[in-house]
């Protein structure tokens, strides 16, 4: 645990029970919460589509105990490769869920008929694993970054709704939080007290739904707002920092996040206020060379159209509904990963954090 | 009727039957169609604050019937005082709701107690048939500059719902569509045909209910988008400008309108998207020298709580609600009034806007 802080105990959304996965149904929250018990690759496909479960991150782990479940459920390669392809067509942007299905796929052919079930479960419990540590590593690297920074503005939900263990974006305000109170730090040493200004992030409304509910239960003081009121106040110098979460990061360092974010990165420059990326870096895809090669997901017209069921509109409207827009890495103060800050961003500092870790003590 | 070209009836919000008001309530478009009766000053300042009737013009309008039918029931000052009172506070931001009051009030002043009810009516008719004349020169004006665009793009409802006539933004791009058409321009010349995207406008959705219900009943081609989506599109190269209404512009050009007005205005300038802001020189107020002096409304929080009547987040979140931001002059391309354009939009254009006309013929 970095600085010997007790952690509040974060929700927790996605269970494995060594055989199968159990998720928290995240389209019903903050209103129920009620939990889904998955058994194979389609089951779990149709949970990352419906955004039952979501967050890049998040969605990668679960991706990878749906492909164990499946070969679990019948050890070999035909099962291993139909549950591969249904993953990894779930959702086409965030790039934890194609890596995640590789990290399985890739154990499980190196491994032979007698162990593959073993494998594929082991390769997904790891994956897991890795995701906690690296939240957790996140959090003091970009609490660090954002030392003295009290009033923060984020989007979309980046807590433990949306990865392994605290969340992205959301840990690091969380370790923000825990050092505001004194209990971190070592020496006793407190920040700022922390205050959030949630954008509700239409149209699936992540802020107002999963942002809230999991800062109310850490007791960490949020304020909603509407999408479009978040430059404005920025402008009028409410906002100390910006932090956000990211389903794609390019190797150039452009980041593809949830729709609005682009304009949050705008307005922080315009004012210069940092405006900082959080993840893990499974997030990061060095295949992607930048923004422009990221396919944006575009969504059921029905989720603008309606709000959790009630229409807003006439219902023979089109729509666009992206559900991601591209942030050039040029409006990005710094990303914040498990491996540490790339600062300024830019194509080097991005394979600098990439790159195998070298012991320099050697 | 500029260029002989017929226009398509567009909706009535407001009718003056020479005694009484009569509004379309727009809290409850596009799903029906009912209509208040008002008889004064109370009423209409109930009308106001809740919405049913909304945009800065033609709350204006409405205030100076509201006013007037306040001293033709009681032909005194004391009831020109009060409804002058009620009627002022109702909303801060707009300056048209100011203005409108202080003509009434200011022609009613100069009346004799024999003629003050005829005077206040005629003072708000005259200023009603001003504000219809001026939308179809802003209309005229605004298509002449933005020329050749065809992929607009536009936030909350600046139309007949929001203005005398066909409205501000909005009439722009009616004239836009006729042009384009071929019905206007004498010489049958066709324009690229129009299309537009359609910020739903959070809190209050005035994008998705009121203008999809008049470009849906005019017939020119509508996409609604999340307002977090625009900045996003605008970058992919899908829009070939941006054109809005305004609340209050002050003498050196900062625009105050609809919050999520500035973020477009950011993502325009990032790409080179002309950014026009149409409305009738009633909405420019030569007393407030800049944006730092507007007064920005802060509304219930329950219109961010809610969509509609449904909750989207848990009830006790605080919440920031301003109904407002503030664009500075240096990212508006172009004013575009009934008086002419504001190219480019600073505290010498603004005054030259408002100057007396001058017949340079003489």
């Amino acid at each position: 645990m970095p600085n010997g802080a007790p952690r509040a105990a974060p929700p927790v959304a996605l269970r494995w029970d060594g055989r199968t996965l159990h998720l928290l149904d995240q389209t019903l929250l903050p209103f129920r919460e009620e939990w889904l018990t998955l058994t194979g690759a389609a089951d779990t496909a149709a949970a990352i589509r419906r955004l039952a479960v979501r967050g890049a991150p998040l969605i990668g782990i679960a991706a990878a105990y749906g492909l164990a479940m499946e070969v679990m459920a019948q050890p070999g390669l035909g099962a291993l490769e139909r549950g591969a392809e249904e993953l990894r067509g779930a959702r086409p942007t965030a790039v934890n869920l194609a890596h995640a299905v590789d990290r399985v796929h890739a154990a499980c052919l190196a491994s032979g008929p007698a162990t593959i079930a073993g494998v594929a479960r082991g390769a997904a419990q790891a994956l897991h694993a890795e995701e906690d540590a690296a939240s957790a590593a996140t959090a003091t690297a970009g609490a660090d970054r954002l030392a003295g920074a009290s009033r923060i503005l984020t989007i979309c939900n980046t807590g433990a709704l949306a990865t392994g263990g605290e969340g992205s974006a959301l840990a690091v305000i969380r370790e923000l939080h825990r050092r505001a109170e004194g209990g971190a730090g070592g020496d006793g040493a407190r920040g700022a007290p922390i205050s959030v200004l949630a954008c509700e992030t239409r149209p699936l409304l992540q802020g107002a739904r999963l942002t809230v509910w999991e800062l109310d239960r850490a007791g960490i003081p949020c304020t909603l707002i509407a999408d479009g009121a978040a430059a404005g106040l920025i402008a009028r110098g409410e906002v100390d920092a910006v932090i956000v979460g990211c389903d794609r990061v390019a190797a150039n360092g452009d980041v593809a996040n949830k729709v609005g974010t682009y304009g949050l990165a705008l307005a922080a420059r315009a004012s210069d206020v940092p405006f900082v990326v959080a993840g893990p870096t499974s997030t990061v895809d060095p295949a992607t060379p930048d923004g422009g090669a990221i396919e944006i997901e575009e969504r059921d017209p029905d989720e603008v159209r309606r709000v959790l069921g009630t229409p807003t509109t006439l219902e023979h409207v089109a729509v666009r509904n992206p559900a991601f827009d591209v942030t050039p890495a040029s409006l990005v103060t710094a990303l914040v990963t498990e491996r540490g800050v790339a600062e300024p961003v830019d194509r080097d500092a991005i394979a600098q954090l990439l790159a195998p870790a070298l012991d320099v003590s050697r």
